[in-house]
């Protein structure tokens, strides 16, 4: 890559799976960067036995010596997740809040990168410097505490990236955004604003996270056996609000759930949440309290199929065993995709006769993004000269550039960017003057990055009609067929009758072969031979394709 | 089966993918039987090659001769897809509306069995005699037009089945609810209803399809260049509007995917569709009318991968090349599991340049199922004794139950039953008496009911970590191996690395083997020993857990 301008600020967007700039970017000026974020993504549908996807980290790899540190602003596995793939090649300091970097080492331990990772608590205000860069960061709301936007002051002028944020006047186990800093950076003359635009095509506020505690009053109010309340094991505010209304109605609470038992001793003792004493009990303890006494807070709300709320769903659960009093609050939201699973595991409980409270139910969750008219807010405050928007999909990021034209910041000073883009900025300008390979990258198991499209493409094969192994002998001077073909099959047909099919594909391989007998015969010539006979007799008996693998052995 | 008791009425839902009662219903009263609705369901994410998923009709099928006829309450797939499949075994007679027989032989013509049928057209208010069973049809609202409900006179009591429905006093194209029939039926006293439930989740009213005209009018008021409009192809009143606008604002309309290029001619033929002279052209003549002058209606609003849409979003469609002034509209929702290929689908477009605009934007589109408040209009007009929720998941049925308890009918009076319970209903009970087998049978390419769940486990191993043959050749005295394993994998990790973890694996299998050389071997000794050895070895080095198959030659 050639090294940048002095002059120019430059911004690059790496990995996102749909989304842009969500996961991880890259600010650069002169010989000094520092990366934003570095958290992965979720395999969709079509990315068969893909475990997490991450970004491709090559640009940083091949400009180590350029790189100066990872600044997170928040604990969200977006955010954060990708850290163990980036630092055991590129040892760089780590930047963040308490929580946030609770988390991180909490994420890190697993993968033995604690001890070798530099680590730096940062509060809100600080100045961090990093060669010709000055980070000054600020408090934001989101859904997990902790959340900070960044400022990136530069020679050539003045960034500011938001990060997740939401404007929360009653924001629960935080405080409110920091209007004052926001203030003082649009005084101070912002250059260019990277602004999340998940939410961006939302009219009006998102509601506070204290809008969810006259629902769950009403819950606890209502119920009069055990309540078992799912959420995402980071929204350490929600687990907040639940320990308080069972301290009000007297509920001891027990958390279930391999991340949610990680993330909540976690969170207490950095200070982020507050247990009255006597609240909190162990999960071992469940049975012996009374259900009109207990709370359980438990994992699964996106139907994962091994998380906690799935396995009671599933009458799977070593500890909890649902019973008809029992009600079962889903606080959250399902990711895009995960729909069915989650209307899976709701019919499930409602058939084992528990009263479920899903979001369509009752108003029991609330999202940590910014709507509207809170961008439209931010944008006042901050009065960028130039827009990127990024932590969205590419209709979020155009609709956001659509509120910003609507507040008066025009369209030619607004860029919808890829990930990958590399955005030079400078005083009067902002464009995009070249690309890198920074898409995203499989991790399988203990390979990362050792499954590509070809492989995706054969498991989707397999997926479809399953596979078929053709074993033939053959004399290795004449060609001759020694005895019938042997076909195997899976994930393509059974009952009796496809035991026929195969029988009549084998002789019909056989006479097709026998047919056209090649002295020295060529493996390629024959391996067609067998794909396309079986092939075409198979669609014409079947309509399906499996993938066909002829095992040829010469005698 | 046993036969059931003159004094009773049994109600039996068949089919359903967690959906209870939408495909099929039979009803009988002593030795008469008919059949309510015939439908599809469409395959989940995890079942994998699945085509289409059908009812279980081994019921019908054995009891073939006390079936009397198949009454189809509208013309969507999820209600006549079915048909071929049931009618090809069993021949009955099919009742239904006049554009609900045009759709439905329009799927038949596929199977060659528009002949062998027999179809009666429905007018509302008609009685058809089936046996003991009196059957009246009515009027109802829905997102397609011809749409009713049905009552069922017994000698036992009086039976209501909505059909899918919506109090819609604007409909697009076709004539409001028949409130004085539902009056009627309530004075007469209703002793059962079957009711809609996919909405009872929702509160208040469902819009009216008209309210989406006044959106269409800001589209096309704002638009430069084409509009393009997708929806779905039997979603007729919305193709009506679209036209209406179209014509108002002196554009032309052509029609362009497979399905909507049947339906729309059908629609018009039966006098469904109303279309002013000349406003109507062919896709063929979409290239020399002005863009401005030009309306496309087009398939692909759930973003199925070989829909028009869907081509165009990917610039792979023969006619249609998108360019930035074009405004494309998707008048849908995403049903749900569809969610990521609708977004990807509208990203797609944005990132091409059009102006794309969708549900969130800006409402363009409502939905045919009654809201809360109109299913507790219902009830007020049917009045009936008891309450059976269909059409719907399970979620749903209890939602209606609970709203059924709200306007007055207790619960000992609402049955949430599942497919296949047999429901028994007199004048003074309603209960589950019985169950038979009426889940669902996979269709794949030609094979019905030939893919079950061994098959569907076989692929999701297969779509995980891919499949890996182990041909070896054993010496079939000694037992002996003879050369060095062979590896072919498919759909397990590519790059240059795994060819050395096929080559390690091949040579500890192959010592594995030859330290444990049997004579006289036996198979499944060999076999294991390559599944197990092979397996180990990959899980340590890979964490996959690829499916092996031995392919063992002897010579």
């Amino acid at each position: 890559m050639t090294s940048n301008s002095a002059e120019s600020i430059r911004i690059i967007p790496i990995g996102g799976l749909g989304e842009i700039g969500r996961n991880c970017t890259v600010i650069e000026y002169g010989d000094d960067a520092i990366i934003i974020d570095c958290g992965v993504m979720f395999p969709d549908a079509e990315m068969f036995g893909i475990d997490l996807v991450i970004p491709d980290f090559t640009y940083v790899r091949n400009n180590a010596h350029r790189f100066r540190a990872i600044v997170v602003t928040h604990g969200h596995e977006d955010h954060i997740g990708a850290l163990p793939y980036l630092l055991c090649d590129v040892n760089l300091p780590v930047y963040g809040t308490r929580l946030t970097l609770g988390l991180i080492k909490s994420r890190l331990t697993e993968h033995g990168l604690v001890e070798k990772t530099e680590f730096h608590e940062v509060t809100h205000g600080e100045i961090l410097q990093f060669g010709q860069l000055d980070v000054c960061t600020f408090h934001v709301c989101h859904s997990i505490p902790g959340g900070m936007g960044i400022a990136i002051a530069t020679p050539a002028g003045l960034v500011v990236h938001t990060g997740d944020f939401k404007f929360d006047h009653t924001p629960v186990n935080d405080i409110p955004p920091d209007f004052q800093a926001l203030g003082d950076l649009g005084r101070l003359g912002v250059l260019a604003l990277l602004c999340d635009s998940t939410y961006a095509d939302r009219p009006g506020y998102t509601p506070s996270e204290h809008s969810i505690y006259a629902s769950f009053d009403n819950v606890f109010a209502e119920a009069s056996g055990r309540i078992i309340m799912s959420t995402f094991a980071s929204l350490i505010s929600r687990i907040q609000q639940v320990i308080e209304v069972a301290h009000d109605y007297g509920r001891k609470v027990a958390v279930v759930g391999r991340s949610m038992e990680r993330n909540v001793p976690m969170a207490i003792e950095l200070g982020y949440l507050h247990v009255p004493d006597g609240v909190l009990v162990d999960k071992s303890e469940i049975d012996r309290i009374p259900h009109d006494q207990m709370v359980i807070i438990c994992t699964g709300s996106q139907g994962e199929p091994s998380a906690a709320l799935t396995r009671i769903a599933n009458d799977d659960h070593r500890q909890i065993k649902l019973v008809p009093e029992d009600t079962v609050v889903l606080s959250s939201t399902p990711v895009p995709g995960n729909e069915e699973l989650v209307n899976g595991t709701i019919n499930r409980l409602f058939r084992r006769g528990a009263n479920v409270i899903y979001e369509k139910i009752m108003p029991i969750h609330v999202s940590g993004h910014a709507s509207q008219e809170e961008i439209k807010l931010l944008l006042g405050m901050i009065k960028p000269r130039y827009l990127i928007p990024v932590h969205g999909e590419y209709r979020h990021l155009v609709q956001q550039s659509r509120l910003a034209a609507s507040v008066g910041i025009p369209a030619d000073r607004t860029l919808v960017a890829e990930s990958g883009d590399i955005i030079e900025l400078t005083a009067d300008s902002l464009e995009v003057v070249d690309h890198i390979p920074a898409g995203y990258v499989f991790v399988d198991g203990l390979g990362v990055g050792d499954v590509g499209a070809e492989i995706l493409r054969d498991r989707r094969r397999l997926a479809d009609d399953g596979v078929l192994i053709a074993a033939i002998t053959v004399d290795r001077h004449t060609g001759e067929l020694l005895g019938e073909p042997d076909l195997i099959s899976r994930g393509f047909a059974d009952h009796d009758d496809p035991k026929k099919i195969l029988e009549r594909a084998a002789s019909a391989l056989a006479a097709e072969i026998r047919s056209h007998v090649v002295e020295e015969p060529d493996w390629t010539y024959l391996n067609n031979k067998v794909r396309t006979t079986l092939g075409r007799h198979l669609y014409a008996q079947t309509r399906r394709r499996p993938m066909i693998l002829p095992v040829v052995t010469e005698i």
